[in-house]
């Protein structure tokens, strides 16, 4: 059986754009499945497809064709390119910092030749590289009719643009991070401190913690709350440290929005790695 | 053939959980053709997932494995469990209320056993039973690789978590129901009360008839309106009440939203069943 | 291989009336293959669903079985139709203007007899022909059940409703034409004028040039851009006379939307063709 090819995108729901690209695929190979991602990726915001990216990377077969599309340099000089993992899987994306989260499962990149890999007649398009170039390079590979020789020529991976990797560290008693995720949808906030570390600093589920976050120095939320598996444990409205699905921790309101209630500025920020976060053990002899 | 996974949630789609859903299956068997219901149910509101999954259920093939997750109550000590309905087809849901609306084609249901029916390697994971279990025991029920006795214990269907029905019934001269969903996208209102029921009470196609709904015992909507097949019968921006695509009526607005006009609360209600509505006659030699 | 059927509406992706046509779909014949073309097309507008219908057409497989429900007056008598292409594809859609942009491309027309292509015991149902007819009609067409003699009596291609094609010619020196399109989700907005009328009126790329906005006589925007291939060759929040991916020329602003920022009331408005456009060049030696 053919590998599937995965498909992500900026692009949006309300357009025709994601399905232009399952288009030039099932045209391409009608046998291949194709299934979606996530094509409601923040408009021209690199950082969270490619968080998405890495956080769902694991859970698809080996061998499948990701292609992952947030591109505001579409149509200038940046590179399309062509990764191959370590679980034989390939992500075809443009090299502007997609897949930092995952720069250590790359085993070797190609730049995508597009005097070969494009689609014919597309020479006079410059904005949809998505459907011309990516989806129709995927498609080719996944369906054998060029192999990994065949994507273009090879080029040392440290020479991919990336972003600096999520900082997580202990510091005297406390677990220091930053955030790494706002999500509109259920408004929790993903933070760069994974599970283990916050048992570390001695807090254990069912514990009170307190939870800063700050920008540039100003604490914009200081907070004690549970620290549990779920939301579930505290009552509906009521915030928690919890573990999330992917081993680091988050903050959310059980059946409600952190961001939305407490910082809807993080909604909106492009570069959230400047919102530090500090969790630290509330002692239990200390009145709160 | 295999049966086919239909899947749904409140998990939204600006985000990657559905597309984890969907690669849990394709990693356990690529063979499985996986179909979206629908992932944006309101956060945490089961009633109109539960709804939803009511009113397309007999639409999709006898067989079909059903994976619904509106799930307040992850990581917590709910049940998750798979029931088999009378066609053959599985819902693997977590038992918090999912199947009320469909109780009576269930022939029996069962516990799932985490012990079996987790995928390897996320027992850490408290959040996303989603992916961790019901979409994987939903693939490997699908796939062949469980049987039905091998989901988990059974117990008895009685013992599952339900809502009230909701109601409908004639007195006097009038159809007395309640509302039971108000859709944020054409924003029409959908009511308990069944097409044939408004014919009793002597309202044909075409007639005029009175519409009242209420909150305590508070009118908050009293109008008269047409009764006809379909919104299409009024002119643009007039109310109408018609006969929906699933037996029952409802209150619509040609080419508008008769929420956002009439009665915004109804969209961010979350038990609908408060609000009573009556369909009256209107005699044709009384002015209006 | 049986040829795949590409569904789009404006049912919106809150809802299950999208997954209700890939449920009769899939009960009709498990071995078609469904895609998702868009199902957030602007609540009946019709203009806009046949405009992303046109703009993505030719990427699908030739042979391909398209449902197009748009359908402000389902449920009253307009016709229902399928129209066979010069490609061999199909599209099943309410003859309401749908393929007014693809009239050129249409071989034959044929209004769907629902004595025989409707879905057995949805008699009683008026407002939900996408699934009741539509879906199920293609399914049959793409399956084999039905040939093209079995959708019913064949009728004259000039007898559809049809829109008004979108103008554009040079006038002076001047390119003329109107709004085609307004995107909610990059806030780019679609021309009638074909990338090389720009330049038949002497703009190159990397030229400035000047672009007016019209409705009924009155200059609404006024403003000298860059006219280039994308929208990345100008700094983010500036505003730009791209080349679309397909072949006529658009407004955009860099990572930033031209709608939001300009001219909001694009998005809200149904005709657009009353927004006109004029492109001048700018005379390099007038001081700007």
């Amino acid at each position: 059986m053919k590998p599937c090819i995965v498909l992500q995108s900026d692009f949006g729901l309300s357009t025709g754009l994601p399905a232009s690209m399952t288009a030039v695929i099932a045209k391409t190979d009608p046998e291949i499945r194709v299934y979606d991602l996530c094509h409601e990726v923040r408009e021209y915001d690199i950082r969270q497809g490619g968080s998405i990216l890495a956080s769902t990377f694991q859970y698809w077969p080996d061998g499948t064709v990701f292609v992952s599309v947030v591109d505001p340099g579409v149509g200038t000089d940046r590179k399309s390119c062509v990764a191959l993992m370590d679980n034989g899987s390939y992500v075809v994306t443009p090299d502007n910092g997609t897949l930092s989260l995952l720069f250590d499962r790359i085993v070797s990149v190609r730049q995508i030749d597009e005097k070969v890999n494009r689609m014919p007649g597309s020479d006079e398009h410059h904005t949809f590289h998505g459907r011309d170039v990516y989806a129709y390079t995927a498609a080719r590979l996944a369906s054998g009719i060029i192999d990994w020789q065949g994507v273009g020529p090879e080029y040392p991976k440290e020479d991919m643009v990336r972003f600096e990797m999520p900082s997580a560290e202990v510091i005297g008693n406390s677990a220091c991070g930053e955030v790494t995720g706002a999500h509109d949808h259920f408004g929790n906030v993903s933070i760069s401190i994974p599970n283990d570390m916050i048992k570390q600093i001695g807090i254990g589920l069912g514990d009170m913690c307190r939870v800063e976050i700050s920008r540039e120095g100003s604490v914009l939320y200081d907070k004690q709350m549970m620290f549990h598996r779920s939301f579930g444990w505290v009552a509906p409205g009521e915030p928690i440290l919890n573990e999330s699905s992917n081993d680091y921790v988050e903050i959310s309101i059980n059946q409600g929005s952190f961001c939305d209630i407490e910082l809807p500025e993080l909604l909106s920020a492009y570069d959230l790695s400047v919102y530090k976060v500090r969790i630290s053990p509330v002692s239990k002899d200390v009145l709160e």
